[in-house]
């Protein structure tokens, strides 16, 4: 058992990443192809148990010698059927039976659980969690999305939404709409598009001048990346909106770790990667709204797996099946 | 096995509820003593063991047929070692080992949790979760209170701090202080004593005449349970004091189900007996600020055990003690 591989899937709507992973964890052979989305995404499936089976032969590795297939895709999951709902972007109509389809393309046992929840896991088992079995991670990229771990477990939810962490309400009356149909959700905030979203709304309301200013008249917009390149260098409305953004945020993370006490919040994806300009106000934040006894116990702290976090908790799934427990 | 009895005890700062319970959940005996909190709360185990040996001498049971004793208690706790932090309300200095007390004047095997968990798990069981695997109880008492149950098992979190819904900041600038030390907490909005205060700052902001003022014209005060039944006859300030209460405790339930997707979210305690006046603007709050597949599948209910949730729950410890899995 120990020594067959596990091989993790992170598929996305634009590249699908593919690994082959020791059973405890370790990389061994990491690559990535493109998903083809055509033909309402028949080709999906097909397309990576091709790219298994060529690097399975390319490292002389047989099936026997893997242990099955883990996934993370884009969507609501149910976990005992393996059935994907709501994948538009992948070109998948209505519910997509997806485990099934990856079990008769590959003759591999295969488990899918969403993204976001395989990032966490990931992140449990080789990352910032560090072992630890109450953790939720939050991925702050071009939307904002969430994975809950509690008991060493993903929590699902009644119908696998369960993490939406983006669209928790931050601002109940009069916020920006959201592309889930509510308005003022964290994601509207908190993401690398809320941030931008921000951003012009302080250039253009605000007539003092700066270093963002300057980028926004040279470029005619503005990213997130420089927003916290400005606000790194002084610049007040870059300082303004990320004061904004990091108040929300904190409130957020702290009304979670009311509800949850987890060891640890893990927090993700590009915007994250901004640090300490960022992740310092949302400490402050998250510590002033925290009950005090969750002040103390729960840490808010960066990911460290980056873009691997995806296939390590998917092969995490192959290795601890929650349906098979 | 099955025909062993359970014993479930709700331990409270002024009375303790006790019952013998069926392996199947079915109150058989049930009673009361009150708890004796002076020299430091010594004798609270003691009551506690020479009430039950009295019972099952006048029930003609002996100890061997008892599987074990269950008990929630208020404060947070330690499900490991069952000993129970920072419960001075009992008179217990520092941190007080509670289980071991309890199974030295016992002699039987004991479990402690918290008691807002215990209430959970009785709901979960024999209540309005309806056996529901994902399952969030709140209570809306003096205090607010609340249960977190995924995928089955309680979530304690990893001070023991899960489940401080009462503690989730629903004003982030300028609210009411809390007893916690934070300010603008849901407690103090949505609880009993927080309905009075909004009740009463809404009697002296306000000039309006209506069947509240007269009330609190002629008592000098008014009760929780004076608001919503001046609510009931129309009266403006009662209805406007429930708008405020129903907007945050709905945007609060909103966002733990957008984090936790739970199948249920069941309100108990003295407050939610108002009933529809209160539930009703509640689930409203709830849908405008919930996921729309959030919405679709988690429903807000009221608790239906009413005060013997504690001790059902505690009895479900014993049957499913989570530290001997």
């Amino acid at each position: 058992m120990a020594e067959k591989w596990l091989i993790g899937v992170d598929l996305g709507g634009t590249t699908t990443k593919i690994a082959f992973i020791s059973y405890y964890g370790e990389i061994l052979h990491k690559w990535e192809i493109p998903t083809d989305t055509s033909d309402k995404g028949k080709n999906i499936t097909i397309n990576i148990a091709k790219a298994i089976d060529r690097k399975l032969e390319e490292v002389g590795r047989s099936k026997s010698e893997i242990l099955g297939i883990g996934m993370g895709a884009p969507g609501p999951v149910n976990l005992v059927n393996g059935v994907v709902y709501e994948a538009v972007n992948l070109g998948w109509q209505d519910d997509y039976p997806l485990k099934d389809m990856l079990e008769v393309e590959t003759s591999m046992p295969a488990v899918v659980d969403n993204d976001a929840n395989c990032a966490a896991l990931g992140e449990m088992w080789k990352g910032a969690g560090n072992g630890a079995k109450d953790l939720v991670c939050v991925t702050l990229g071009t939307g904002v999305g969430g994975g809950v771990i509690a008991n060493g477990q993903i929590v699902q939810g009644v119908s696998g939404a369960a993490g939406e962490i983006g669209h928790i309400t931050s601002i109940p009356e009069g916020g920006a709409p959201c592309n889930c149909g509510k308005s003022g959700c964290l994601e509207t905030i908190a993401s690398a598009t809320g941030i931008v979203r921000l951003a012009l709304a302080e250039l253009s309301a605000n007539d003092a001048s700066g270093s963002l200013k300057e980028i926004y008249q040279r470029e005619g917009t503005v990213t997130a990346k420089d927003v916290f390149d400005s606000a790194r260098g002084g610049d007040k409305m870059a300082l303004h909106v990320i004061d904004h953004v990091a108040g929300h945020l904190g409130l957020a993370l702290a009304n979670i770790a009311n509800t949850l006490n987890p060891e640890k919040i893990v927090l993700g994806g590009g915007v994250s990667r901004a640090g300490d300009i960022l992740i310092n106000p949302v400490k402050e934040k998250f510590l002033a709204c925290s009950f005090p006894r969750v002040a103390k116990s729960t840490q808010v702290t960066l990911a460290t797996l980056g873009n691997d976090a995806g296939v390590i908790g998917a092969a995490w799934l192959v290795r601890n099946n929650p349906i098979k427990q």
